[in-house]
């Protein structure tokens, strides 16, 4: 039995997660792997009078972690980038291996991280998809094989939003107050609804997986707010549902690295992931489409994961030697790192939703402006217009129309007289 | 830089999976991991001549495999308890480590391998579901879990065919011989669809997540040839599909076991696994509701997985003492062992579909028989009956009821006068 005494930074809904499920599992993890994990020390802004600290010694100060010679595994669950990222870069250096759930951190300054002396014990299964072992699944069971692409639902307050908006016709602003009061959206939503949280684990996955840069900038970032109920009747009408989506490609002329919103085929896997879980489907070249779904966050979630990386750290002590042998780190390193395609040279078909007014004439104008740009439709819908409706919806799908020649597309279809208010453009998902 | 020399047994799909996947990503998963996979000695019984054996040594004797001394890690990958069990019980007995895609082994010997002397050298993600990392999942990203419950999707063959059956109205009969035209099922099916595949790797999820004890004659099995058309189209009508599941539940009572078919919830992701993939949900306390889908057979998918295990094997030989590290085979020890809970008493809500003559009072005699057994209905389905169609489909829902009740109602009630031809019962999946 190998004891491995845990140093927590934080002690919010996470660290308390993580106390919890040591507490009522403690003894069964050490039936199963051999390891018993011990917390000796947390350290936190302040302490929470109603949290059982098993026997921990508790500080204010976060250096006491680092300098404390009891601590062999420090667990980050700060967040951010401030002393967080501060705490990593002195673990690390002082020889701590380190099991952070920090997105963020890694988003920013995981070249340096996994880079530095210490990067082969630096793991982060949680940061990514909170209980979904997506991080071992890439590294490990699918270590075998070339990723091609990968389609995440990684962001569960834009899940959450678009199913209820789905299922009660509720529109966003209503929806996302209920999300604020159930704690499933933060009271400045923006961190979630405008892409950036989905994007910060993309930035993850793409350097696991593809290119082994982290590079935030090389994601394109878009979020939820423009999408509305009429939206998602009627994608759901042409047999999609839309998903706020991280889509990555490993295409011949370069890797694609978007977050946006999507049409999914309804009958696909990734359509049925509902409410605030996630998922992450990746297409690789031995063991096809695989996909792993689950609660992205939530505190025993993320603990979960937090506690597979303790536990796996704890296995290679056991050994004497071992630290660094299934590091998550080296996965990472691959050369040459292969060219980000820029969003104006990424294709998709796209939905189109134009607000017109109810004149005749209007459906040949859109389409005669759509087609001097090479695009034509491959699916329309334009219900009836009434007395009471003097604006009509035209909902068209078009074919696969690389991203500038689209925008330069919409740009001229939203100076046209006949347009009554801002297109809605969502992107097809490519085939799943 | 580390190299493992591999030797393997069998020349069929899989093996020919493996050989694809190290030439075309051999440098890749170098790359990626610090680990060179180098074919040194394929044994198998006739040689194919088509086969590019990547330079490696080809003998039809088995025994040349574990003699030599050049051999790191041997791969089985000829599948059945015969000549594969020998040739596993030997290499481990000489310290050579195994990894093997075999269930049936499994199922049959693995108390025997998993408390032997080389114990810790087994490997076998491949056993289980093809290319999804399920035995990584448990093991690893589910390691400080308790697991509640696991509900799998776990053979593709039966999946296929009620998916044919469900989109085209196919009969079974016919839909059995296309897939098997399709090479999806075997000459002789019997081992797919009466439920023996699905029960040899349930055996393996329950010994390694639930019980620690290889037993399947602990597994309850039924197969699917009992379910026609009609059931998938009444199901649907109640909104549910139709799955042949894998389920284990841990009960206060006992661990439930049990191979059969299952009403799921339509919404349910689950029910949106298609055609042959696979998938895995398991419910544990930490980390809720996970899913794990992918392919569940085929040559390069269950090669993705075989590697995985040669590559975290081969992770533990970089740190030069490592063997045993990441085991799978000390996770499946807890003590004590639950019981497991007899098939008679496991609870379920059923699916009944009675065929009855079309007569007066039919309804009021079926429901009475089942309230004397105190078995109450949840929802019913009785179409109009036709002067063509003399027999009379009653399709009811009952309450929970325990199987033994629920078998004798059974017997009761095919006893009845007025039931025209056999009841088809099916249990629908407890809550997902």
């Amino acid at each position: 039995m190998t004891e491995i005494k845990l140093g927590i930074a934080g002690l919010g809904t996470v660290a308390q997660g993580v106390l919890a499920l040591i507490r009522r599992n403690g003894a069964l993890m050490a039936q199963r792997s051999g390891v018993t994990l011990r917390v000796v020390r947390i350290a936190s802004r302040r302490e929470k009078p109603g949290v059982d600290l098993m026997g921990a010694q508790f500080s204010t100060d976060l250096d006491d972690l680092v300098s404390d010679p009891d601590v062999d595994v420090i667990l980050e669950l700060i967040g951010g980038e401030g002393v967080a990222l501060d705490l990593i870069r002195r673990a690390l250096a002082s020889n701590t291996p380190v099991v952070t759930a920090n997105k963020a951190v890694l988003a920013a300054h995981g070249n340096e991280l996994m880079s530095g002396p210490g990067k082969q014990q630096l793991r982060f299964e949680a940061s990514v998809a909170g209980a979904i072992p997506i991080i071992q699944g890439m590294s490990g069971g699918l270590a075998a094989n070339r990723l091609d692409s990968l389609f995440g639902i990684i962001n569960g307050t834009c899940n959450y939003i678009f199913g209820e908006m789905e299922s009660n016709g509720t529109p966003f602003d209503e929806v996302l107050a209920e999300a604020q009061r159930l704690g499933y959206a933060e009271a400045d939503p923006s961190f979630d609804i405008d892409g950036v949280d989905a994007a910060h684990k993309l930035t993850i996955l793409l350097a696991l997986g593809f290119t082994g840069e982290y590079d935030l900038s090389a994601v394109h970032i878009e979020g939820i707010r423009h999408v509305t109920v009429a939206d998602i009747q009627f994608a759901k009408e042409l047999g999609y549902k839309i998903k706020h989506l991280g889509i990555i490609q490993n295409t011949a002329a370069g890797v694609e690295a978007r977050v946006h919103c999507a049409l999914v085929p309804s009958n696909a896997l990734l359509a049925n992931v509902n409410g605030v879980m996630n998922a992450v489907q990746i297409i690789s070249d031995g063991a096809g489409e695989t996909l792993f779904s689950g609660p992205g966050a939530g505190g025993e979630a993320t603990a979960s994961a937090v506690l597979s990386d303790a536990l796996a750290l704890g296995k290679q002590f056991s050994t004497g030697n071992g630290i660094g042998v299934d590091t998550q780190a080296s996965e990472t390193t691959q050369a040459p790192s292969p060219a980000i395609l820029p969003m104006a040279e990424v294709t998709s078909a796209n939905y189109l939703r134009i607000p017109t007014l109810d004149q005749p004439g209007v459906f040949a104008q859109v389409t005669q402006a759509l087609s001097e740009f090479s695009i034509s439709i491959d699916a329309a819908i334009q219900h009836e217009a009434s007395a009471s409706q003097p604006v009509v919806d035209i909902v068209l799908l078009t074919n696969n129309v690389v991203e500038s020649a689209m925008n330069a597309a919409l740009e001229r279809l939203q100076g046209l007289d006949i347009v009554a208010a801002d297109i809605v453009r969502l992107r097809v998902a490519p085939a799943l």
